[in-house]
């Protein structure tokens, strides 16, 4: 069965993933990302308004074309979990094909949301949930699409594992390595050790590079947590304003800072749009159990009125967690930090970043200026308290030894990116231009012909 | 009570700490610290058999000929802890003193150690232990010298306070705020809050400004802890050699290692001489509770014996906890990586750095140099497994909140390094040149006249 | 006669400079100047509406209210240059005092042009102009003030010194010791070495401490021209676009870019309101020779039919300087970036930054935007093609051995700034706390009473 | 014909350059490099009596085992010019090889002294000298190899072309577009753009990447020339020891050295063995012309009686230019910071690094020592007077722009350092895996079959 592989976006950035799998005559998209940082550059570009072309020329979503020269049919679209940049191009590019969205129960409903959300396209694929651990058959010639759990910063993560005759193609990304994490199951490394030894083995693995340039071992979640709990409880006895920041999408840190702020007798509560909306969704779905009366509030005005409760009440009694971890100029922190929310911060305040500036100088720029703002109102910041969601280098070592790929191709980096990897694998025996493939955005790799 | 403080050493630099504060006619000295980069930067340099005016000349030890401007007897010698930074330099210059040296016994026992080794000059003070929470009578005059438990990374550590009849003076060197340690108790914040209230206050604080120049909380030690847990139990089924490495005197941290090797079902064993000398040290005097089999060895001899044994027995029953986190060229972890020891490096070897680079470019070039050659034979590393010993910023507010000074000398950095904590002492209130004294070595400071 | 001296501005930050010299019942006031950045980090701030108590308060202009303190008369307002950190707070707070402001033709011209635009004072000061290398009389006793040619990135900058019975003041800010700048003349040591030998000698010296931190020489303006005439020559054989930018208050600089656009067939145009300004007044007060055909356009119309004109005539006859430098959001070169100009970027059109970022995140996030719009547009960035204004450490060796003076200040900078020049000082034998007075904004310092 | 292309060393490093280029039956060898770092980590290792095995397993010299595959005979070995990284492996590899070596007349004394010194192997290879400019034939097909005039930091560097029946096989390591170099012509553009365009163009281009993730232009020599001369100008007033260190291959900046050492009224003197070495044998062979009377001592007792010398007849009339310019522990300068030599630092000579840390933490950390060392001696650093040797990424368009070459193959970095250069292959309409081809060492590329 011949076996090509398109390496469509994110091959050559971080960003607007999309890679297709065509074994025989069925093809299998993994991801269609968004790479949000080419829509922000813009002043005042409004996606959701967008045509496909355009936002493809903007570097914004993956160009497709290639999709083109690849014989065969789309069998399933296959987000991996609920990021921007995994399923941000679905609402823009899924019509174009006649088939379904495979994905786990919480990625498919952020996928529901995001097509409610589109104004240009009306994609209207089929969506259909399975779960990790569970497979399907893709057409009808005995492959088989199987979910493999893993550990990443967004609940309900999983690789996809396309089996096929020649072997297994193992799409690898995003996770971390995580044997405790704060919730769901640790990384199912046990079903990639036996993929890695049952019938043809893995003929190919496509791996997640974001950290391919770090050495050591990317901590558990457990690790950032009790990170956390040495600062929410040092905060015990502070009778003032405590204001907390994370990623929006990580209900399990969320799910920390919730609790935590109750251990130390302040009542959370989640604010801002996105925190809404995924802490919503998470709860919805029985991913993550809140108190029952945790306040989520997304809309600007129940969030204002939160915000003068909480000035009337006593600011000491509550603890807001809040969009803004970026120093986004129009998220909630940066609102607050510029007086321009009713709740007002005090000398000795304190704001708790649970989450690292992703080193880039736009954001770097942004997040400075919040906290230079946030200062000036006499707050005082307590940054970095994160752990990534990616593997560094141990993990990349611990999967190749699970799955013993014979093919691998290095994903979500840049070259420069990717290069750590590359090395990586050379000194496990692999060889860059023999089966270490280091693709482009666009390109075609025939790994069975 | 005329009330007069000598900046003697550390004020210009971080290392050779010393510090004499005057009562009327009592003198107390606080520590008597060695700088020893200033010693190793020179070739074939052996201290012990040097005088100490030549090591002042270096700028190795404190140059404590201003301690004759100052009127009065020395009535004690009072090192805050057992690092070479605070008892360096009491072999070559506590015999000038007709004063006892009072400390913590664990810091005692290796000030005695250091005496013992000492060459050049024959010091024969008396050694007092006191432990933290006792006080004990300076002088004639109602003058107390108390020590209050703090959290550092080496056991046994306090901070003296003077108790005069103008205030208290807090020596405020080295600490943590450590509210979860994994060896001793918490620091003891209720009875610095009780100083700052009792009597007539703190008269004056003098602060290790080491990290004053960044922002938050420094984690407990706790979180290295759990850390080092992920780490190590992800290693759980290497069939190869594993090695760690670690500050010699965090005892804390070795007992960490220690606990975890034998949770992962290998031996740990702790090699290297200043390992042996100070978990020997705090196993002895009952600080630590090490395994009744723990193998420690410091004599090149009964290393290398131990390193074949090893060898022969098969690495991958054993954990050694060797020397040499910053690269140092002779220590053994670079012994080891030069394969100038017994023990064989493979490929897959997992070295565990549970520390940071001192960021310096020495230690820099010296620690990237040992972990090419680990490299080169194979091995892989895990880094900055860690948390720092002193204050970060909110550390600072919060003794400032408990002490309220009425007078306030950086210490412990020189003026780049300490001007994160004039502005944050500012901030709460106080003014360099009024009742922040920002000094340099060899300063006299009247604070009551 | 009493020698007081208040450190008003700048001594905590780089910005809002502002110094006062009492001796005896006269007052000096040397610069009142604006930290721009504290302006700017809020949204739609206005300065010349607002009241001067609001950008205290901001932190934007100098806190003048340590001035009633100080008993005398102010005699003279002195800015020593037209940059506005310098001569930004005149038009807040000039109108406070009764007494001319005193500086060079260039100087005054600039100063005049901020009195014109302020909206919510009437500032009726006085405007006396003085030239370099003379003096005029200061009040009834004696005191005299000297203005010393220098050398920095505006033209017509000199330092003040005012002559007392005591010895003599000087206000060293800002400058770089050039020996062969490309407009007008050579710092004059030689004047700076007789002042520090002449009658009572130089009782204090306050020091421009922007580079204190920088070893080594600052490189004279003929290395930045040498540079960029090597930069443009390479692209004489270009045909397509070439656009540069620089301080438009750097009048050398923008000289060398209008003879290098010559020597390269290429039209220079200015473009862009302080380019306009900036150089128009060089032009017209004679300090410059342009060609008499140079266009300079300021107003958003005139640029636009400007950027039309060379579009419709060939970019590859036109070399337009442009604001922009450190990819301020709405200068001329973001502008064009964004493809909000006439002027359409191609690939391969160069654009060359005459300025190195200011190293600050927020600069450093906008300037990285620029240049990412700039690439998407297909042009090419050639960078940091300059030389600073300030002295670095050697410079600061030489003033002191021309001076030699008794006292000394360090200024334009904050703590960590400035570490490195009482380091450098103390080498010297000076001592902080002694004759080395570390100060604050707001601070009083009795010289002689 | 058939064309091949084996990327043997300096294809995942910067060291150990090799390439060789079959064209049918003939092969032609370019550089043979040693990479010293991969050599100085070790302690004690003299390469002079070293089998090349051993030097091939530490990555020290190319692994050349590859050229068994490459059915051809080798006809000629062509370093491009004397830097070790590009001939230092002659003497372990030129004798397996029964072919000429080729170069121009520096670099064939320069290998001609590497083989007199090797102690291991016979190195018998004939040595043929030809100019820049000039062409010779190579074996019986039509195939001829030209040397195009480079400019670098040393002299007599040149490109070597191999014209094919199938196109030019340009090879362009190492150089810089220099225009206005301060001794030798300009690079040979014009001649680079002819090959670019006659007969069948230029089938292969080898660039080197070293500084392909730099954006703009390298300067010209000119630029560091005017830099060094505004600094020691600055000097001449002094009356002390002055002291300069630069590569001691870089004969150009040695004579700028010389020459403004005279005009500041000192008398120069080259000190070090390798001073002696690159300077004698440049004067020898009329590349530059150095006073007559100019001193250059290489030999330990010869460098300590010019020391003496100086010493007893003045530092102030001397300005030595000495090895050591990256802090080696061994080198000249090093030795006078520990007061090893008879020469004694004083407060406030200078010391002038005419160079850059080259940015590794070996380096970083030696250098920082030396600067240290020199520094308790009182001693004062001029840095960064230098410009790089290589391309940035301006002179990577021009010359793609001037060859128009069909293939590229990126060379001396590792993957990480010349993913820069592949983003620009692209944006000029080149693509990885079609015509940029990246390669590791021991790759053959086939290029025509």
């Amino acid at each position: 069965m011949e076996i090509e592989i398109a390496t469509i976006g994110g091959y050559e950035e971080v960003g607007r993933q999309m890679t297709a799998v065509r074994a025989g005559s069925d093809v299998v998209i993994f991801d269609m990302g968004l790479n949000l940082s080419q829509v922000l550059i813009h002043d005042n570009v409004e996606t959701e308004r967008m045509h496909s072309l355009d936002l493809i020329d903007m570097g914004a979503i993956p160009d497709d074309r290639v999709m083109s020269d690849l014989e065969g049919d789309v069998q399933a679209i296959v987000p991996t979990h609920g990021h921007l940049d995994h399923i941000g191009a679905i609402s823009k590019l899924a019509h174009r094909y006649n088939a379904p969205i495979v994905a786990t129960p919480f990625t498919i409903e952020l996928v529901k949301q995001q097509i409610e959300g589109e104004q240009k396209f009306g994609v209207e694929n089929d969506l259909i949930k399975m779960e990790a651990g569970e497979s399907m058959t893709i057409g009808d010639h005995g492959v088989e699409l199987e979910f493999v759990n893993v550990t990443h910063s967004i609940i309900d993560a999983i690789n996809p594992v396309l089996h096929t005759p020649e072997g297994a193609i193992v799409y690898g990304l995003d996770k971390r390595m995580d044997h405790s994490p704060v919730l769901e199951d640790p990384i199912d490394m046990k079903r990639f050790r036996e993929i890695g030894r049952e019938g043809e083995g893995v003929l190919c693995y496509i791996e997640d590079c974001t950290n391919a340039n770090k050495k050591g071992r990317t901590p558990s979640e457990r690790v950032a947590r009790e990170h956390l709990r040495d600062v929410l409880y040092s905060m015990e006895d502070y009778d003032g304003g405590i204001v907390a920041t994370t990623f929006s999408s990580h209900i399990a840190r969320v799910k920390s800072l919730v609790e935590f702020a109750e251990d130390i007798g302040r009542q959370p509560v989640l604010l801002g749009r996105s925190m809404e909306k995924y802490s919503g969704t998470a709860e919805r779905l029985d991913f993550v159990d809140f108190p029952s009366d945790l306040g989520m509030f997304g809309h600007r005005k129940s969030v204002d009125r939160t915000f003068k409760r909480i000035m009337n009440e006593g600011k000491e009694d509550y603890l807001p967690v809040v969009t803004g971890h970026q120093g986004e100029p129009r998220a909630m922190l940066t609102r607050m930090a510029r007086g321009e929310t009713p709740y007002e911060l005090d000398d000795g305040d304190k704001v708790v970043f649970s989450a690292r500036v992703i080193p880039e100088p736009t954001n770097e720029g942004q997040r400075y200026q919040a906290e230079k703002l946030l200062g000036m109102q006499g707050a005082r910041v307590y940054d970095d308290i994160h752990v990534s969601g990616h593997l560094n280098q141990e993990g990349h070592y611990a999967m190749l030894d699970a799955l013993q790929p014979q093919h691998i191709i290095p994903a979500h980096q840049d070259l420069k990116g990717l290069s750590g990897y590359v090395n990586l694998c050379e000194s496990e025996g692999y060889r860059m231009g023999r089966d270490v493939h280091v693709s482009r955005n666009g390109n075609l790799i025939q790994l069975v012909d």
